[in-house]
């Protein structure tokens, strides 16, 4: 039967764009294994095709076979959405092999690519012609547009731009039963019907496929700019980016929060980054603003807004950045800080959201019961304070670089953590998704009438199950 | 069975809040005629819940008795969406008692209101606090926050502000089997399970009943400045739509387009009305910027992007407001043509949406064809450019008040108009959705993958057909 299914395939998109283990010198670890190479597993075949067409071909000779898919774009993904299990009996359908800029369409200030066209490659295209294109985050230089939008990625550019989302115009998207839907034509308005792109985005791959979008563009701004500043606690944070926006409207385009003890090891384990302002402060925040005038406006309307913002005691101390490339260097710290931690050795990730006004409760609640009960483990907060999006994660002791101690308490401490968000009205993944490393808390938070509405969506659109089973909702389901 | 029905609804809200045909001195016309008077239904009854429960409640006694659901907020809907058909077996559900403001969270920028809450009082209560609520249409005195959601209402500011999904942080839902699915916790990230709130949202009461929301708010501009500008032709509206987002970026918040024919209607019935430019030209655009620096920095930026438009011969004449009267002004005339419209007599409306890249050629191209064909009727097409959104209306022959020589031809043109839209991708309804109007119109124009993965929506999310039956989608589906 998989060798049926196998020559099939080969016949659908040529016998080099189908991988196996027993070809001569196969080597499928890449597709295999996770970016954070949590889990590592095995498929039956990967397949590359590199056309819509031939999507829908793989799909109807998989689901005639009874073989699930797994549509996989970059592998970058941190929650294990986009590999195969350990079964040997999965599909990988990688989309990297759809590349194509089908239309840049200037006076529509729209884009259309391929699922498979990296997000860099995207972000360059419109760089040359004059555009933005403002989704932006650490994967950029892997990650695939399709992959970007299946998971609804975030970014640092939230603040202005929204998530994925909120970038996508119309989806090319192939369903369970091999057929296309398509709605690529751009439109920023069209009430002709149920809002089917939203469906597909951010499902992970499990309710359909997606082949191809059409993504906003923008102006390119005439400057940005950049300033670092201490803070002398989260609400004041919290007050400054009010006041940001007050005064700088959509022109705040950025708006991070990083805790002493992730700069601290930024400073640590990269003593060639010239970290500032963290030794006397709890918190820095960095604040970036996009300007249509001019650099020299924008920095007029920073100082200003510095200047409040110090007679209000919000900041105790600032740099804004005199070119480029310190522009790019404080950017720099702030990216650096889940390095640093992976350096500094084992620790929990915890992707969290909450309303930006419980944040200042929320960190101060729970880092006083995690310091009450593990006065060893090391906070390491940071993150994209514009969109209450916090990485509130958890650093082994310093003594404990392996994490065995960590590791101990790990399911407590995240409990911890969750359960304090599902207090504050927030959410246990912001950006990053379920995938298979969160269906549990996605059955333990999430209302029952959430999951019932999701289990009818899946049931419907995925009848078999073929699409990425056991991702977002788990296999047990009834 | 109609009565005990009525019985116990009347337990579920009170006997004041259910209203049918034999109370004493009963007048149901406001709940059963449509805004444009288009059709008369009848209702068995009209129940005015106060709470989500009651609502879940009538919906389960609803379900039970096997009578179908009309949910309704203000009722200023232009496709027939939101009143009872004429069997007498429907009951008007209106949400126009649920006014309550749940939390107006500043620190968070959003707030959290029931549906019926009429959009011009949400957006008085967050200008008093200091914020702007976006969203504004010709209907804002009374259209309600639900129908807005179910709509999905577009308006003017759309250009920056997005539609009123993009407004939307989270909703309260009752669905058809009487279950209440909330989310209002105002997260702008969460990625946690499929997207629900979009599904409802624009689906108009067919998939589930919107009784509260959590929406987006926003610091008040500084200034906003309104231009008025004479352009030669709709090509350099479309060029200049693209300089002035190259220059304001997302302080272009209005960017309006009104041919000579509509602009003539004004200035014929309204003689108060100032009208500027338009006897020169044959389109003008009204541009409204929003500034969060000041007045005279708005006017600087306004005053140097007309100095190039008039260069490059985008624009021949322009005005600019000298005052918030004066500005109000030039928005007054464009929401006049509507006005003027019936003033003048009959007249066919289209609300369509295309690429903005496709607009010049479809103007010239539609419009050729219909001088052809019918040499006396008249174009009035205005509308949201920067959305790619006309209102595309034809008036009866300056003889043809009463319009039946128009309505002889209605389908004719219509169907000239819509197949049109569809060769250049676009839209037959932009904004005003499909309710029983469009639902031919959905059928002949949309791809059938997409009807079908709509059908599937609906018939696992409303099995028995109870909510909106006829709506969106035709009764008559297999």
């Amino acid at each position: 039967m998989s060798n049926e299914l196998i020559g099939k395939l080969r016949a659908i998109v040529g016998a080099r764009n189908v991988l196996t283990r027993s070809d001569p010198g196969a080597d499928l670890v890449a597709w295999e294994r996770d970016w954070r190479s949590l889990q590592h597993g095995h498929a039956l075949a990967v397949v590359r095709p590199t056309t819509t067409a031939q999507v829908a071909q793989v799909v109807k000779a998989c689901a005639a076979a009874g073989i699930s898919l797994v549509p996989q774009g970059g592998n970058t993904g941190l929650v294990v959405g986009a590999t195969p299990d350990a079964s040997g009996q999965q599909v990988v359908l990688s989309l990297l092999a759809m590349t194509q800029v089908r239309k840049f369409d200037a006076a529509n200030a729209s884009v259309t690519v391929e699922a498979g066209c990296v997000l860099q490659h995207l972000q360059a295209l419109c760089e040359r012609e004059g555009y933005l294109f403002p989704l932006s985050l650490g994967a950029e230089g892997s990650c695939s547009i399709g992959g970007n939008l299946a998971t609804n990625a975030g970014g640092t550019q939230v603040i202005r731009f929204g998530n994925a989302r909120d970038l996508c115009l119309g989806l090319e998207v192939v369903t369970a039963d091999g057929e296309v839907w398509s709605d690529l034509s751009g439109l920023r308005k069209n009430n002709t019907g149920y809002d089917l792109r939203n469906l597909f985005i951010g499902s992970e791959g499990t309710l359909g496929i997606i082949t191809a979008a059409t993504l906003k563009i923008f102006p390119q701004p005439a400057a940005m700019l950049t300033s670092f500043v201490a803070v002398p606690d989260v609400a004041s944070a919290v007050e400054l980016l009010k006041l940001a926006g007050d005064r700088l409207g959509p022109g705040l385009t950025g708006f991070e929060l990083m805790n002493q003890q992730g700069l601290s090891l930024v400073a640590r384990h990269f003593p060639q980054q010239r970290v500032p302002l963290w030794q006397d402060a709890p918190f820095c925040a960095l604040l970036e603003a996009s300007d249509h005038e001019s650099e020299e406006h924008a920095r007029l309307l920073f100082e200003r807004l510095l200047e409040t913002a110090f007679e209000r005691g919000l900041v105790s101390d600032a740099v804004i950045a005199e070119s480029i490339a310190q522009s790019r260097a404080l950017w720099h710290v702030r990216e650096s800080i889940s390095l640093a931690q992976a350096e500094e050795g084992a620790n929990l990730k915890h992707d969290i959201s909450l309303p930006i006004s419980s944040i200042p409760h929320f960190v101060q609640e729970v880092g006083g019961r995690l310091q009450d009960r593990y006065p060893l483990l090391r906070i390491v907060n940071f993150g994209h304070l514009g969109d209450g999006n916090l990485h509130y994660n958890i650093q082994a002791a310093e003594n404990d670089h392996a994490g065995s101690a960590l590791h101990a308490v790990q399911e407590e401490v995240t409990a911890l953590v969750y359960d304090a968000v599902a207090r504050h009205d927030g959410a246990f993944s912001a950006e990053h998704g379920i995938g298979s490393l969160k269906v549990t808390e996605l059955r333990r938070y999430k209302p029952p009438s959430a999951v019932r509405l999701m289990e009818k969506l899946k049931d419907t659109l995925d009848p078999t199950n073929l699409l990425n089973p056991g991702r977002v909702l788990d296999a047990g389901r009834s």
